[in-house]
């Protein structure tokens, strides 16, 4: 989602804006080209929502679009001086309203500082500008026999500085970690516009306080990333497919437990529910059966994958699968992923509109988890589909409802937070991967307590002690 | 290395003290048994220092050596109560004085909680407490078919909160990263006694700020932790282990990039410089030619160890190597081990006393940092010899030097310092592994910058007002 309508450069005389907005905007002006700041209000609403549902949105004032760090730091001193609140964003492709704006702010798009800065094959690392696409960079490194292996599902669109402020996952996490396993160091331009250096450029650092992981995932609360230096893998070997189908999710989610404690080291370990498949099903006619209450993805990117894929298939049969199909080759395992990947375009399918969940369990209670939302759902009458990076016990119980019944909503949002609650009862979060912006900040205090809460909110006065970056967002 | 002396009990009337400690000792002891009292001078002396040469250390009014979390409260409440500063110590290997005491403060000895809590094959945790020596758990795991990788040099001796505290290396992190990468979860008595959960026992967790980082690697100047959840691999195969020589240091850094950019990901990938050759050589008569001017070893635990040697081996020819070695099997690697890993006593034996340093550079100028070495010490006429974790970049120039020569040991403090000034210079950090302790504090500032130091300080501030928590180190 590249931004939109930026085209649309503001015309300062026809746009209607109030004093406050006026001196706002000179004040910016004086430090960016006018193309970077956009105060027309037709365009400007159209950067105050990320792709969260439920997510109240304010009115920017005015967004900006700088292409340079030093504009970035213009941009926050104009901030600081005037008090104006800053909401900084990636491509919006967020789940839960941390990129939403707040009445009279500021609106900092980093899509345009977008340049790979460097690729180094020896020392494993590239540096970025903050709005370089996920994608972008993941095959810029392949040409270097490189890996960049983050990759949430919507790496096509979204930006490396996205990625780093919600700390996001994908499907390659069970094997190859989250976003902030391979951000080594980050130039931030703080609150106040100074520009702070965290980390490092090395395989290895521990010189003071590891504050760039502080700043990976604080949802833009603490600064605004301008570079980053992230480590990268070695490009591993094609990955290899296996299906399994099974009469009871129980049994799924047994076999998962199985080949995580019998060592294996999949690539992907994905688990649809029944809804899952169902809808998927309708939506695809890709025929699975309908006995199918469960189904289970596993990959393996490993010298011998087949081999593998084969003990992780009796894996399976001994946990209960019906049926196990292991792919042959890269196409067939394309075809065996896309099932997974029309998952949420199917659920969304079902009612018109969908509140996609991110809780987080140990996978030992995985089951419990799938077991629990299947009662929820029941209890509210919805339809609440579970897609699971089952490998992590991080899953996506989806709620399905028709955004026009007011009832069918407030079922929704219910149903959503005891989905919360469960997980927190099972030992697991809130968020596994999606962050917790403005649509779980009630539930981050029951998560981490008092304490957890007081400290949290002393750490964000410390960078921003106004209170002017992202404001409403995580507490 | 065991609490020494801790069975010589506190004689409450017979200890001399004055009113102050006397004071302190009582409050102690309203919470805390007898026998986790210590104060007789001759015990708590021993208390003073960790492993760091040149570290200057105080001494403590007050060992205590607490068995519950509750007892530890009840110290930090004390503590705070009192104004007293507490030094939290493990095994006190550490090599930077991060663990030495100072001046009346309580030394807070976290040895006794040393119990493993859990291991979960299915989650791939262990819960432990920091007193947990790190062989032991990891003994402990592999009983499970599971490792936990970090792997410091004194692992036999060094404790689970000592490695969380200075975020601790070894020879594994190359391809099993450092401890900070397998903490998930800490629970952590403030300053005030107050006690906080961060992280999370799940794979994956975005729940507000990542805290449980900030600790780790803080060397106990924001919080004791008193318990962890630890992530844990499977346990992969016995690596098999290549030895390469080479006519110069400048060849065996261009194998370590060839291996590097070839997409390799080698179990362990360490190097020793001419100097360390030749006083392991005259320790250990290993028979190393003397034309060796640099060793490498490499080692591999994958599926088929044997065809990576092979093809790691024929780059090291490409590179320049005049041997190349690999093991047959685990006893043949475990010999080639040993050049690696007496190299410090080895170097030890050159002077009699050592100064290890810790400087981690881009994997690329690792040649570059070697040659400063021996320029460096050609410059102050000193010994340095250079083991390093070459995968990593992290090098451990070793200053050789006789401690009763006052000449010689300020030509060895200066030369310590130009080596974290060249290691600056290269684009590397002052630290790996072994942490800023009261050894590197002047240099933290060079390294983070101002406003670096500004923002940690004040974190620092947020955790520890009273600014008891380990005082006068880091910064």
């Amino acid at each position: 989602m590249a931004p939109r309508c930026d085209a649309v450069i503001m015309s300062r005389i026809e746009a209607p804006r109030d004093e406050t907005t006026s001196n706002l905007t000179d004040r910016l002006l004086a430090g960016l080209p006018a193309d970077a700041v956009l105060v027309d209000p037709d365009v400007t609403a159209s950067y105050a929502n990320d792709m969260a549902s439920f997510c109240p949105a304010g009115t920017p004032a005015v967004v900006v679009l700088p292409r340079t760090v030093e504009q970035v730091q213009h941009v926050m001193r104009t901030a600081t001086e005037l008090r104006v609140p800053v909401v900084p964003q990636g491509a919006r492709t967020g789940l839960s309203g941390g990129a939403n704006a707040t009445d009279g702010c500021i609106v900092l798009s980093l899509t345009k500082m977008d340049r790979v800065l460097e690729i180094s094959p020896v020392d494993r690392i590239a540096v970025v500008e903050p709005g370089v696409v996920n994608a972008t960079l993941s095959r810029a490194v392949e040409e270097h026999g490189l890996s960049y292996p983050p990759d949430p599902s919507s790496w096509e669109m979204c930006t490396i500085g996205g990625n780093i402020g919600t700390a996001s996952g994908g499907l390659c996490c069970v094997k190859y970690g989250v976003t902030a396993e391979y951000v080594l160091g980050l130039d931030v331009v703080l609150a106040d516009g100074r520009l702070m250096s965290t980390g490092r450029r090395t395989a290895k650092g521990v010189a003071g306080y590891d504050l760039t992981r502080l700043f990976v995932g604080s949802e833009g609360s603490l600064g605004i990333v301008v570079r980053a230096v992230l480590a990268l893998k070695p490009r591993p070997p094609q990955q290899l497919v296996l299906a399994a189908e099974f009469g009871s999710a129980a049994a799924a989610c047994e076999a998962v437990c199985r080949i995580m404690a019998g060592g294996h080291v999949p690539s992907l370990l994905e688990l649809m529910d029944r809804t899952t498949v169902k809808a998927v099903n309708e939506l695809t006619r890709m025929g699975l059966p309908e006995s199918t209450e469960a189904l289970l993805l596993a990959a393996f990117d490993t010298p011998d994958p087949a081999a593998d894929l084969a003990a992780v298939g009796e894996l399976c049969e001994a946990a209960g699968a019906t049926q196990v199909v292991p792919a042959d080759d890269a196409a067939e395992s394309e075809l065996l992923l896309q099932a997974r990947r029309s998952s949420l375009v199917a659920l969304e399918a079902v009612k018109g509109t969908t509140m996609i969940d991110d809780v987080c369990v140990p996978r030992s209670r995985l089951g419990d988890l799938i077991e629990g939302v299947e009662r929820i759902a029941a209890k509210h009458g919805l339809t609440i589909g579970v897609v699971a990076h089952a490998g992590d016990g991080n899953t996506h119980p989806t709620v399905c409802f028709d955004a026009q019944d007011p009832d069918e909503c407030r079922r929704a949002r219910e149903s959503f937070d005891e989905i919360m609650g469960l997980g927190l009862e099972l030992g697991g979060t809130i968020t596994g991967e999606h962050g917790v912006g403005v649509l779980k900040k009630e539930w981050l205090a029951r998560e981490i307590g008092p304490v957890g809460v007081e400290m949290q909110r002393a750490v964000k006065d410390v960078f921003d002690p106004l209170g002017i970056l992202n404001p409403g967002k995580l507490f």
